[in-house]
């Protein structure tokens, strides 16, 4: 088992990571909880929350499961009520604790009502996806949607504990394993050059998920973002650059309607047009955006961003929320392993945009 | 005018108490601010929302204006939402800020959106009512209601500065007045006996208005509670004691309906019901609780609770966020000017819901 520490203004909490995690996650709940919602979906319920269920019931805690819709399309305050109601129907009071069991969509709801039920409970994050494991359990961001923008409702709230079990990776589609690398490899690309080359290197033992690669990989991002998120919780400098490829995929997913394309996989496209965005602007040299595409595309994400047409996407990109005072900016790299956030002229994201777009 | 500095954990900041305060907001607004949202409900904005849209405007800011219903029916996500939908549609950005005119439904709302609005932004809070003026406007509790409890969806969160104008307590019906009047001789009950003593000797002249009156009784209410919250930001001890006399008012609010009871006479009620609790548990004396009685006759606020029926009480006052692990705490008085937090025995609550009911 391998632990990453994180630290915040906001708390200090662990990252477990290892096999078998779910059947100790009793370990995690704090001894005073007067009771414990296990929040899932059917899909991950069905798999692993009667396990759940058991473990923390023979650790003596009332545990009560609430099953939400899946899918980044429910994630709005519709279904972060079924959760108040879920609490409120069973007399939950301040001292009970929440579990996300699920990936991101899950991490984020259940972070964000337990940020705002009764003004704050404490809660436990277990990602079950990869792109949760290194990305969305890490750092406190929790949110819904608004129709107007992804992720414009929520706060920054940090988990008591996050448990990362990689063997509930075994039943991932192969899709979402590419989108999680996408977020793994993002970190290389902003902060770690020799983790990037570690990545190529060992691309195709982390699409195998053989175990010590998908637990080096896992443990590398939690830590680098755990890094970034210690200097910077509530995002006002450093933290901006996890931020790369985001804008632009941001707006893919907005234009295609959220769950058409994996957040992962607009992250990996956004990336590669963030690149090359860093090229016209900063001079990135060729080769180094032409390593960004090739890894994206091993990793098995899709390359070719899609036609929403120009003005459109450059309006999707504007209401993303890290414009400010109405100016574009983006987190561009000068070199692999080295991000800043800075405003683009329009006329380099147009040309951007007519170029990858088009592709 | 009068200056109370408030200090937490979450943030420092200074409440202003005066005459002709709305004419001087544009002071409290940040000079980075990208934009305002005014945000107050018809009754409040068609007094005074003209007056500081212009003092904004000629201090250079863009002004949005955001019209609330009005009134505690409406204090729920749906009228949240008007908040951000009108924050997106208009593409406010983190560096906005939001200000709250209007009584305590607005301040908690307005509140509650600045947490959440791309996970935090600044707000100011410009209570017109006297009841927000010294009560929700200081210690950064934000919420809305569910239909299962009131305040149950919320956060802490505090503004960058409180405006406090003593001139608009001239437009306030005298309903409110006396509401009002409740919170601020809480303030003595719990915490000061010499300005319990101050307000039964000033009553007339509080309920006229005079203005040294108001003013003193406003600031003293202001850094009796700040001290109290700047011990305690999140509730876990001290905290509480702000809350004698609110789990038998909120008790009566969410059982006659919310909107119904002001949540001050609310209030001043549950306190002569949390007196008569205290002598039967604590051994108040029958003088003390006489006089806090007499005090919530004189200051106008009704002293009798509605019949519910006994069942019916224990059960809205489990609901109550202050039970922990199924047991009723009580907040209850040894003698004026001190509050302690407690659980109380079952038949001892019977018996003063009986008496004081049907009384």
């Amino acid at each position: 088992m391998n632990t990453v520490h994180v630290e915040t203004p906001g708390g200090a909490y662990p990252i477990h990571i290892g096999a078998g995690r779910l059947g100790l996650l009793a370990q995690s709940i704090p001894a005073d909880a007067t009771a414990v919602a296990l929040v899932t979906n059917p899909t991950v319920g069905g798999l692993y929350a009667a396990g759940v269920e058991k473990t923390l019931a023979e650790a003596g805690h009332r545990v009560l499961r609430i099953d939400l819709p899946d899918g980044e399309e429910h994630k709005d305050w519709q279904t972060l009520n079924l959760i108040f109601d879920a609490l409120l129907q069973n007399r939950f009071d301040r001292k009970a604790v929440l579990v996300a069991l699920g990936g991101g969509v899950i991490g984020d709801m259940v972070g964000f009502a337990a940020a705002c039920y009764m003004r704050g409970v404490r809660f436990v994050q277990v990602p079950t996806t990869l792109l949760a494991q290194v990305d969305s359990s890490v750092g406190g961001k929790t949110a819904v949607n608004h129709p107007l923008g992804k992720n414009m409702i929520g706060a920054f709230y940090q988990p008591d504990a996050v448990e990362i079990d990689v063997d509930v990776l075994k039943t991932l589609p192969q899709r979402e394993i590419a989108a999680g690398l996408a977020e793994v490899i993002k970190y290389g690309m902003i902060i770690d050059a020799p983790f990037f080359d570690w990545c190529e290197q060992n691309v195709d033992a982390l699409r195998a998920l053989e175990h010590n690669a998908i637990t080096y990989a896992i443990r590398r991002s939690c830590e680098l973002k755990a890094y970034v998120v210690s200097q910077d919780e509530r995002e006002s400098g450093l933290r901006a650059i996890l931020n790369f490829g985001h804008t632009f995929g941001h707006a893919i997913e907005a234009g295609l309607g959220y769950g058409q394309w994996l957040h992962g996989e607009a992250v990996g496209c956004g990336m590669i047009q963030a690149a090359e965005l860093s090229a016209a602007v900063l001079g990135l040299p060729r080769g180094s955006v032409e390593r960004i595409r090739s890894l994206v595309r091993a990793i098995g994400c899709p390359d070719a961003p899609p036609d929403l047409g120009v003005e459109r996407w450059l309006d999707l990109m504007q209401v993303d929320k890290k414009t400010e005072g109405g100016q574009l900016r983006f987190v561009l790299l000068p070199e692999i392993g080295r991000a800043v956030c800075q405003p683009a002229p329009d006329e380099a994201v147009r040309e951007v945009l007519q170029r990858t777009v088009s592709a």
